[in-house]
């Protein structure tokens, strides 16, 4: 006798998780990190005036959220001068994810990825039945050109491209993405993950119209604007495909607090110039620790800098274990040859010196 | 040429959305309200000590969420004596039932479910390509018996059953729901949707083991708690059934701040008695205003009560569109004949009185 009869394709998934938190592994070793460097959080945390809008929300919270997000959307819409009609916001840039696979992705569907590019991505669309065909990296880039001829041979409905991308770090310019969509194929969205572009140098967003029918661009308040826990994603897209949202999404899913938060942060853009500024100091200093340790540090144009180990992955994830053993909560690509490197987020300078008191012992160890 | 291909069920699905935001409606007549007595808020508000968590952890949003909620699930494990492998934290109920169908039905499956019951399960059901059947209520009540009758007719593999029920207020005592479960096909799970049974009376709660694999319940920090803006629900089921969530939802879905909050709500007994005592006197307030109107209120277990205009859905819906037209957010349920009443959210003593002074106009307008 059973009660609880799961579809065919729900039975068929497999009970992995794209990410164990990092309050899984202190629960596991006794005791919290000393530097949190792993999720490309940012440490240096939200606005203070994004801060004093949840705190003022908070009393708010008996009432939902709005809906609409219709302030946030209005206020977003201004930023980057577009329509409201042009943005969807959503439960972060993973909820997302999971709407858009949901409305193009069936069973037997094909999307295009690189080896070893974010899984959120890749779970969502197995989640649907979905099949994801990857291309390698080219120099640790993700190589526009080949995604999309992948694209073409397995008929994909999306390819999904982060610029700049994790874990890498690695960047194309705004105008290079644009001139590569002319070999995008028929019957293929590029879903373009801008998750990280703030960090990035000036030039690589791109610069695609809010209308085309071609992109759907993925910005988040997790990133630079160091608001991750409070899930504020959104898209940008051609009005057709934002309104197919509302066909599936959790209309009342954002969190009333988050909400003002985002839109606090979205105004205060001094605190944005400061954070980029402590992120481009931190990406130096890592460039710095790994280069004291006779280790290369990729160019970065995140919040994030991937450090080349210089031998396989499994000699990285002998150091990526040392560096967690000693209490630097850190993370590393998942293929080769990517994996040769681990990847540390930027933070203050007091967990960057215990990431740099950490390494060479870590090192030593994997070195044996 | 179109790069969006939408799979043929998002294609089909319509555009509607469960319900309009008291926002939307704010926007489209130019104020605001003065009583917001729609949404099944709690007006009372969180607990002082959820508040406080909530803004002692708004700068730690640059943190994500524990993904796998532990603290709150502990706590939740401990509150209902249960373990925490049996207890699923999500986006609010919402964002759980999404979650539940998603795992249990594909295209052409069936379930059940009351007419003018929560259309939210309705939507989601319809979203991944099921079939809703609906029997009607008995004098207001949902029927077990008919919905478990209809399950095995149509071979359900959900039955959805809210006690206390949304929009009628009314209910069943848990021990009647724990009897009626011999008559629950096998091949059927009961979800038993229990967002308002800290409103009702002792013995409304239904005493199922949480290992029970026939049923799945779920609750909110929404309703009694009050802090819908927060988006915590969580479900408690069988652990196996638990566990497939993990296969579909978004792991790092829960805002921090949420987080913090439900577990400090949790822990405050004392402003939980608080509300439902000001829950209690409202009840009674709302049933007062009826009586004074010639219209009588039905017997409410939740935190809003149903109100009998006398006649049929038409004048129903005049009289809450006079209500509204005077400042009073109010809703009423979807089906005949249940939609001869209009839904009054409980609230404080200005907002009722606020209430009190539209109804007279809104009936005399509502009888021309």
């Amino acid at each position: 006798m059973t009660h609880t009869r799961f579809t065919p394709l729900a039975a068929s998934l497999p009970s992995t998780v794209p990410f164990v938190g990092p309050e899984t592994q202190e629960r596991a070793r006794g005791s919290v990190f000393e530097a949190r460097l792993g999720a490309n959080e940012n440490v240096f945390g939200p606005s203070p005036r994004a801060i004093a809008a949840m705190q003022a929300t908070a009393g708010d919270v008996w009432m939902y959220g709005d809906p609409e997000n219709h302030d946030l959307r209005q206020a977003l819409a201004a930023h980057h001068g577009v329509r409201a009609d042009n943005i969807m916001v959503g439960e972060g840039i993973d909820g997302l994810l999971g709407y858009l696979a949901r409305l193009l992705v069936a069973p037997g569907d094909s999307v295009v990825t690189s080896q070893g590019a974010y899984p959120t991505f890749n779970y969502h669309v197995a989640g649907f039945g979905g099949q994801v065909h990857t291309v390698p990296y080219t120099k640790d880039h993700e190589d526009p050109a080949a995604l999309f001829a992948k694209a073409a041979e397995v008929d994909a409905k999306i390819v999904y491209l982060a610029n700049p991308d994790n874990p890498m770090g690695s960047w194309h310019s705004g105008a290079d993405i644009v001139a590569s969509l002319s070999d995008l194929p028929d019957g293929t969205l590029l879903l373009l993950d801008e998750a990280y572009v703030e960090c990035a140098p000036p030039g690589t967003a791109a610069p695609v119209a809010a209308d085309d029918p071609r992109v759907i661009r993925m910005r988040t308040f997790s990133k630079a604007y160091g608001m991750a826990g409070a899930r504020v994603g959104y898209a940008l897209a051609h009005p057709d495909l934002i309104q197919a949202f509302h066909k599936v999404r959790n209309h009342f899913g954002m969190n009333r607090m988050a909400q003002a938060g985002a839109l606090a942060a979205l105004q205060d853009t001094e605190w944005l110039t400061h954070v980029l500024r402590e992120v481009d100091t931190a990406r130096t200093r890592i460039a710095e620790i790994a280069a004291e340790n006779g280790l290369s540090a990729l160019a970065s144009a995140t919040n994030f800098v991937a450090i080349d180990c210089g031998k396989d992955g499994e000699f990285a994830k002998s150091v990526l274990d040392g560096l967690i053993a000693r209490g630097i909560f850190a993370r590393m690509p998942f293929a080769a040859p990517q994996n040769r490197c681990i990847r540390i987020s930027c933070g203050p300078e007091i967990m960057l010196d215990a990431f740099a008191a950490a390494l060479p012992a870590a090192l030593k160890d994997a070195r044996g």
